[in-house]
């Protein structure tokens, strides 16, 4: 059980962090604790690991919750899952409850506080992003999902050239795109396709439009997929008919940038260097004012999670994250240029997860 | 301007609740107030509605914010919009800045209570979701955007029974119904399409899956797109094959109760007494320990919006608001049968905004 191990080593943060019990919110954590993907849940941890957790959820998902997670306690509460959460943990006479702060309103902690507990004022600690830290770190079963999501990307990617025609709108890209994202079994698109052309690709979240593909120029597509819970995310920038001096010029840049950024991976490298790397090239190529955004992000069952790989991050890589390498250059009302991979962090370097060819594509 | 007699709505809320000015977070009401659409936004409003109000985004929205909110104030910032909103806030010297507490996390409001302030403590006051609240009252070009999103809902559901055979799975119906939604222009769909067969019509949360159309079988429908920004909700449940007499009945119950529910609605009336309605006609067919939910929710930019339709709900419906009336019958193992509609509540009483047939269909 993949689950347990996970719970292990939550169960060591939160006694790390001195509380009692860990009260979990966030439906990613709730899920990689549990297994359970209800909608509605929380997830008290007791810090004291001989005792089970405690799942709670409503009505609608009393079957499920016992399937997914069976080997946890189900409470099934006709309230909010959090505020019945809280009626548990006064119950129980736990003296310091950790929670997300980062994940829970102003009116909820109000209402959490409300619950009449027995050291009423302090009980409530927040501890920041606890679970979702643990989470950067992808246990062999996620490395193994991640896989088959960012495979099924590249699947995608490979086999939608005969939709990047002139005239076709950017929508009608997308679309099939996610058609054979859903014929293939993804539960859903990891987030709105992005699918810019000609000087739209100069958006760097250019969702796609009804704007038609020019007959020169570029079309940048930044998709992915959620397969079994988990996300995929890649990018490549192909080209219609044949490009200008400039164009050209840029996208050799923007490669060889993300390339150095992929390079840069391994255990210990900071998200600053990895960053650095990156931009360090578009910097000699005198392009890196148009590099606009971070060099990339954590990838799981959220499609944004920690590591950020950006100038000034300080945290190290690890072996077993999964990261994005995503350089890219805007030139507003021009044309822009993004290339992006998966990669996950081994023991000595990174394994790219999305192999689909980034050499020059004409079209 | 639609969007400049809604902040007239805004600032008088602002005055009422006491406030200097109100900061505004949520990206719905973002949208409902100025028009922008970008995934990052504040919006300082002053009560005094002399002033102009503020719009903050990043660099990335440079050129869509002036396109879409080209009459208020846009400000550019480098870091989150949230923090440089509190920021000028500070130099304008306010004393009291309301926000949404249901909104807004302990871990940002901590960020903003670090903004050095001319009256620090007492700066924030929570007024809970003011503009939300305003938005459930929808103005002419909401209610001509959501005709339209119900519409496309309608001819989606009115083109579907080719793919709904059997041995076809839940997930291919759900897919015909998004391709042809955003071949018609959706954006997206409201909230991932529920396909629920046979047995598994009987969860009322049953999305679809890669589970087979049975011969013989309830199938429940329930889905909603995403046009120009209005979401829609409909819910129908068609029969394959000869239904057994105990699914008639429960069919024509739920029909009935649904019926019901929509007869109620009118200014005045409350979400309880809708609620009422509905459950009362189950309740005499001794079907309503099987209604497990509430009976409806306000739809509009957002696919859960208030006011709520269910017990002890004392909220009264206003002309303007739109709203689901979608009772249900959910008996587990077996079957179950919802059947949802989109309502206009009108100056005399509720019109339908999802007339597709409610009529037995046997395919």
């Amino acid at each position: 059980m993949s689950e347990k191990a996970r719970r292990k080593l939550a169960v060591a943060a939160a006694r790390k962090a001195g509380v009692g019990v860990l009260l979990i919110t966030h439906l990613p954590d709730v899920r990689w604790l549990t297994g359970f993907t209800g909608s509605n849940a929380a997830v008290v941890l007791p810090a004291n690991g001989a005792a089970n957790p405690i799942l709670i959820t409503d009505g609608r998902y009393t079957a499920q919750a016992k399937q997914e997670a069976g080997d946890v306690r189900v409470i099934i509460a006709p309230k909010s899952a959090v505020i019945a959460a809280c009626e548990w943990i006064a119950k129980a006479r736990i003296a310091k409850c950790g929670f997300d702060d980062g994940n829970t309103t102003v009116a909820t902690l109000k209402q959490m506080q409300a619950v009449p507990f027995k050291f009423r004022r302090s009980i409530f600690q927040p501890v920041g992003a606890l679970i979702s830290t643990l989470r950067q770190i992808k246990d062999p079963d996620e490395i193994c999902k991640l896989r088959a999501a960012a495979a099924l990307g590249c699947k995608l990617f490979d086999s939608i050239f005969d939709h990047i025609v002139p005239g076709a709108t950017e929508a009608e890209v997308a679309l099939a795109l996610e058609y054979n994202a859903k014929l293939a079994g993804a539960s859903e698109m990891s987030f709105p396709s992005i699918v810019a052309s000609g000087p739209r690709s100069a958006l760097p979240h250019g969702r796609a439009t009804s704007a038609r593909l020019p007959r020169r120029g570029f079309v940048t597509l930044d998709f992915g997929v959620v397969l079994d819970g988990y996300c995929s995310d890649m990018t490549r920038t192909v080209h219609l008919g044949r490009p200008s001096d400039d164009e050209r010029r840029v996208y050799d840049a923007v490669l060889e940038a993300q390339e150095a950024g992929v390079a840069a991976v391994r255990p210990g490298t900071t998200g600053a260097d990895v960053d650095e790397a990156a931009r360090s090239v578009l910097r000699r190529a005198k392009l890196d004012k148009w590099f606009t955004h971070s060099t990339g992000h954590g990838v799981g069952l959220e499609i944004h999670e920690g590591p950020r790989l950006a100038a000034k991050q300080p945290q190290k890589l690890e072996a077993g994250m999964v990261i994005t390498i995503e350089p890219g250059v805007y030139m507003p009302g021009k044309f822009g240029v993004r290339i992006e991979d998966m990669v996950l962090v081994t023991k000595t370097g990174g394994e790219i997860l999305t192999p689909s060819t980034k050499a020059w594509i004409e079209l």
